[in-house]
């Protein structure tokens, strides 16, 4: 159950113009499951994505990053899972180029105008046989209403799909933003999610495309961590079709709510993402003000956000609050003065001057620690940098999940 | 169950001639458990240390290195189990005083002569009243065939004491080296583990003890990882009490059996830390060759030691071995040639030229994981650098054991 986070509906997820899905029934690794999906773009598209900076990067991811360099355009995505394409060498890399082929060849384009994803198992090789033929059945029954099957269609371990919409109006026109995402463990990205897609169709002149994705990304899914561990496939692509109607866009300040719109989608998938994450049954933001800069912030906020002791009090509601401290002690900052450092749990001030604050009491910290959402405030009083983590805690279904994921 | 770790029998932990143990109940935090420990070393012991490098270091940390700055020589260590006056301001740093007061007035000594040490809970006030009767009660029991019971008297989570005997031989004197160490969770440590104590009756000259600890620690308690998190406690101490009959060792090419025996004991200790790691069912041993510099192979062998995905794979006894490339694959080593490394799990060849390795099957990898020692062999293929880290697997039991700690 994730934490928080209501399924969604269909009707919720709407339709960007521009943009077809198709989702079928491969077989990829199980029976019965919609594991290929087809995202088809009309001509005029532009398109910019984040990969993961994991130096065993999947083949597909180093297919994209080719294609994308080729600069033909992007016209269509087409993605797998149960089969992660990742460290199978040449003959991976072949399979993910014979991905772009099936389906530049249903839709009548180049190869070198698609790019491939595949999500799953690393280290087993793709069955491309069945991933083609979902290609070319996907291409063959594209929609424009078929994001939420395409939000299913893309999930591994997820529990829910994770889809959402926002509209604003730019000069009269209603602007649509549309994301999808999956992921819930193997997550600490490093440039994006695993997966995560989010498609507009203002119209954003290419210039204003580029850096787009990071932008996006160091703002949501560059900022959250279930386990730690950076994906092999992290994949992060942002689309806008432009046929919303109104004059392109080439500057942020011509469109704040555009902006915006991006921003709150990407942040709720990477909140998604987290509170779906593997056995999570807390979602937990940890706010760290006062570091002396962004690296300081980022150790501490990390250093608590991975500490399997944090997690597992968290998981228990009990306000073991000297394992925050010494993740803090642990984190890396040779010059912390402790004596300086104050520490919140939402509104609760648990400790200051090195040890317990004066007014906090055993009662009060278990009243925030069983709730199902909770704020770690960390001021390391040494400037004025700070920087927001999301995560979650770590229960024995974590365990059970990541014991079980390939039997 | 520790992995492979019978316990001890007294018979088999030596005495060391010139240290004596007392070890009471005291009633610390719960009933009818050694929990406080007194060892008084006779004069012309000398005695090395180093201690946790977390800035939230607990007030019998600081009290330590300043006793020991102070130069009046070791005679006394003070130890409470039950509450690791961490995180407890100025008033833990008083209470951390009068241990030691209580200790040197109980011995006839001075109180800078004395070290005290606590483990247990972070951020609770240190019951100084119970501690202090029970420094009295064991200063009045002192016995010198008590190691045994001092490694129990020093357990938190531990399942089982940790103590071991080496003997040698100097100019025809037999030479005893017996340690014993407390520690299962809350393990990284980053200088020593949470408690080590290693006496040795061999008579050792004050400039060669100095960085001894830090060089014993660095081949044994600096290489082992449980959970990733440095307690706020670590303290290792090695003394000498120089009772063996011999000249004192002045140059360690004079005595290569002592230094053997002295690493032999921390190792075994630093181990057997791991074998009864908290949820601990699996020893691994994670020795990384090929690295072009330290920093480099210790990135890579924590991150593979930490990564909770890698970890709950061997506890499902799953050669899910892509999760060891992904976490290889983020250590951060930027400029790392996937295609240059090697993966072995014991003698199977796993994987090579980035990806799986042609002989590689299914069946072999399953056969290692199942074991209850496993050696993750990796070559960056990258220079010469090698070095080894020590972890376990990550259980049910581990969640269990933390969600549970303080209830």
């Amino acid at each position: 159950m994730p934490v928080l986070l209501p399924p969604p509906h269909a009707s919720d997820v709407l339709p960007v113009k521009g943009v077809r899905w198709g989702v079928v029934q491969a077989g990829v690794k199980k029976v019965n499951r919609k594991d290929v999906s087809v995202c088809a773009l009309d001509a005029g598209t532009v398109v910019d994505a984040v990969f993961t900076q994991n130096r065993f990067c999947a083949a597909p991811v180093r297919v994209c990053q080719q294609h994308i360099a080729a600069g033909l355009g992007v016209r269509a995505l087409a993605i797998n899972t149960g089969n992660a394409n990742a460290g199978t060498g040449a003959a991976g890399f072949l399979h993910a180029l014979s991905m772009t082929q099936t389906a530049a060849s249903a839709l009548g384009i180049k190869s070198e105008q698609v790019l491939p994803f595949s999500t799953g198992v690393i280290l087993e090789p793709l069955p491309i046989d069945r991933v083609n033929a979902g290609i070319a059945a996907a291409c063959a029954s594209l929609q424009s209403d078929a994001w939420l099957d395409a939000a299913i269609g893309i999930m591994t371990t997820d529990t829910q799909p994770k889809a959402v919409s926002r509209q604003c109006v730019i000069d009269g026109h209603t602007v649509t933003v549309t994301g999808i995402a999956k992921g819930a463990g193997m997550i600490r990205p490093n440039m994006a999610t695993m997966l995560g897609f989010v498609a507009t169709d203002a119209a954003i002149a290419p210039a204003l495309m580029q850096g787009l994705a990071q932008r996006m990304a160091d703002q949501s899914f560059n900022r959250v961590t279930v386990d730690g561990d950076t994906s092999t496939n992290d994949s992060f692509v942002v689309i806008a079709t432009g046929q919303a109607g109104h004059q392109p866009v080439t500057n942020w300040a011509e469109a704040p709510a555009l902006l915006e719109a991006l921003l709150a989608v990407s942040q709720f998938l990477a909140h998604a993402i987290v509170r779906d994450g593997e056995g999570a049954t807390k979602f937990i933001t940890i706010r760290v003000a006062g570091g002396g800069n962004t690296e300081e912030w980022l150790k501490v906020a990390y250093a608590g956000a991975h500490s399997p002791l944090v997690k597992t009090a968290f998981f228990a509601s009990d306000p073991n609050l000297g394992r925050i401290l010494a993740a803090i002690g642990y984190a890396g900052i040779a010059d912390l003065h402790v004596d300086h450092v104050n520490v919140h749990l939402d509104d609760v001030h648990v400790a200051s001057n090195g040890g317990i604050h004066p007014s906090y009491t055993e009662a009060s910290g278990a009243l925030v620690m069983a709730k199902p959402e909770i704020t770690i405030g960390i001021d390391l009083g040494r400037g004025s940098c700070a920087e927001t983590v999301w995560t979650c805690d770590f229960s024995h279904d974590y365990v059970t999940i990541n014991a079980d994921y390939r039997s």
